[in-house]
């Protein structure tokens, strides 16, 4: 494991595949996607290993199956690869262009990123998906994921690199670090001389400790603790449909509904409605002094839960005064990711789509549409939940900086 | 010292601040200027202070003169907010409006980026600069400058303070850390819950100190080891005089060229031009075998002159073969600042435009050229070295996130 020299590659990778065409770059994702199809069964073969070695070392079945594939499966990164093809390249896009009184001619355009890292956990789909999204915005990527999918992630990094080989396309457009040693992790958030920016993917513990120990700029993702608040003037009907289908339309995602915020004046009104709805589902509330006084038996909610994100059927409840204490409430709890507010109240609807410090904030609709997808982007490498760079989907454009270029007669600075 | 506290502060002011019209933050920013000239005679009692501190301690002259504070330099500094005022507010901009086919309208806002952290050395007219500039795009600061000001920069803070609240508006918009202590600063760029960006101004050493130990998202700025390669067509009167305009116009900053790359079949023609128009300004000249042949006496280039930002007369050289072997080169040892080639060859000065790893990209201009009102952007906060989030000169927008807004009508995910 030469850290550096494998800096160095994604470096000289990454100025070759800037200089690619949509064309070219659209014929090496074809390629890597047929490949993917046609390599199936080593694949297969590969992660079979990565899966009865889990099974011997009792990982848990949930665990394990999103380490599995299956030709399915394959089949769908082959297909995110050719969805890949079909959005728009962002390189080479002119930002701006304007003329000095001097005549200097500066223009600002997309390029690159340069060499992207990308640290991630067990699901070894996210070696293709990271690949195709980093490689159509003009990138290289450095790859780390989980060692124990470490078998699955050689082959189909290995696969990805003959593609490219054969479409005389540089390989080192994709390498995959193959230690599972710590000591190189860190290393690698160290490796400020060839990688621009780290983007980690997966839990909360993981994006913390790349966070921590990262010298590397990085772009933090997916932590969601996402509120809906239910206003005075909402159409309750509307409320408790819309929170059901945040919190349980799909539970492990980083856009569900954790956490309720409720108007006082309706708060006995709303839980009467919510608990039923939400009872087939099984989903726990935990809630503060005024929600238990109306539930009885509910848990009450600690300052720790309104600060958890469950991905779980458990709901923390908050009573609040009005739109001010509930954004207060939201902005100290949230994770900045998606909030919404359900609500027939012009004024307070704005405030809150004013105030409410997060990537997405919703007025009267489902946390669940923070999405590349569902926004029209298409497929995305993560939602940012940090200020700087992007925020929110991040999709081919997030995947880009840029630069100016300024074109002179030979200028001079009196 | 209670930097959770300074930051939940902090957090709180940029809320407030975010509100702020254009105008509100006008008055502010115009009440700020008055104060400080009406209160000179304070800061420049403060700044005595500074001064006999510095001066006891055996400061270089060079450096007391930065520090030192007079009348001018507080006009200086009230005027540059006067320009900060003159310029458009970024905030609450529409970048962009679509509605899905499902009816969800979504808006991507410019907003604040929140708390923004500046770690800064001598100069304590940085103090109101950055004030001025976070302040119009929204933001509230935490400043931590060099403890050789301290005093100066204590004073002027005050001011500011009090000049905000007078005009009703939050006064912890601007802190300052008043402690030399450096456990603080090290805490100071850990405070992730507050702080949502921390810019350092100065020396590569302080760059680097917080790159390193930084949790908080840095945006990188101001080391430039400037390149300007001399093509083969260059017009070598024009080669000559955008040299030594780059080099010897301001010798102490980011955007002066540090390092000479010549094309070989020039080489000599060029050296015999430039020798005696530097002559004047004393540039000694470190020069690789083919230079030191044909300037008899001349220094010798190390690989360490090659990534020397000199910030002296002082000059490396290089020859190369052609645009390929330059582009080369200035990616390997170039801090991805501003960058120049000098030729009358249209198809390498395109190369040279496309394939330079820069913030600012020259042909046939000097390097001196970088720099927010240069560019037409007004004030800046610094160049950006790094390609995350912004890149060049860094005015108000850069200093500004955004967030998607999504109204519905009941939309739920399906």
């Amino acid at each position: 494991m030469d850290l550096m020299l494998m800096g160095e590659k994604a470096q000289t990778a990454g100025y070759q595949v800037q200089k690619l065409t949509a064309e070219e770059k659209n014929m090496g994702l074809g390629a890597v996607a047929d490949a993917l199809v046609n390599n199936a069964d080593a694949i297969l073969a590969a992660n079979d290993k990565d899966i009865i070695k889990a099974k011997e070392s009792g990982m848990h079945e949930g665990l394990v199956d999103r380490l599995r594939l299956n030709g399915n499966r394959i089949k769908a990164m082959a297909e995110g690869l050719r969805e890949i093809i079909r959005l728009a390249d962002p390189i080479g896009e002119e930002l701006e262009s304007f003329i000095r009184p001097n005549g200097l001619h500066i223009r600002k355009r997309r390029v690159p990123l340069g060499v992207i890292g990308i640290i991630y956990e067990s699901r070894p789909n996210v070696t293709a998906d990271a690949f195709g999204l980093c490689f159509k915005a003009g990138n290289a990527v450095i790859l780390k994921g989980g060692s124990d999918a470490l078998a699955s992630n050689m082959e189909i990094t290995r696969i990805i690199r003959e593609a490219l080989a054969d479409a005389c396309i540089t390989p080192d457009a994709i390498q995959l670090i193959e230690s599972a040693d710590r000591s190189i992790t860190n290393a690698f958030m160290k490796l400020n001389r060839y990688v621009n920016v780290l983007i980690p993917r997966g839990g909360a513990g993981l994006i913390r400790a790349v966070v921590e120990n990262s010298t590397v700029p990085v772009i933090e993702t997916g932590t969601g603790n996402c509120h809906i608040f239910v206003d005075e003037s909402a159409r309750l009907d509307m409320a408790v449909a819309i929170i059901v289908n945040a919190k349980t339309q799909r539970i492990g995602v980083c856009n569900a509904c954790e956490s309720l915020v409720i108007h006082e004046k309706v708060l006995s009104e709303v839980l009467s409605r919510l608990a039923p709805a939400l009872a087939p589902y099984h989903v726990e509330l935990r809630g503060d002094e005024a929600v238990c006084q109306i539930l009885p038996g509910c848990v009450p909610a600690t300052d720790e839960d309104y600060g958890t994100e469950y991905l779980d059927y458990i709901l923390s409840v908050k009573a609040v005064a009005d739109t001010a204490e509930a954004i207060q409430h939201i902005n100290r709890y949230g994770t900045k990711h998606s909030e919404a507010i359900i609500t027939e109240d012009k004024a307070n609807a704005e405030q809150f789509m004013n105030e409410v410090d997060a990537a997405c904030v919703y007025v009267n609709a489902s946390t669940r549409y923070t999405d590349g997808f569902e926004f029209g982007f298409g497929a995305e490498i993560g939602i940012s939940t940090q200020k700087l760079h992007a925020r929110g989907p991040m999709g081919l454009k997030e995947l880009t900086s840029y630069k100016y270029t300024v074109a002179g007669t030979g200028q001079v600075r009196p």
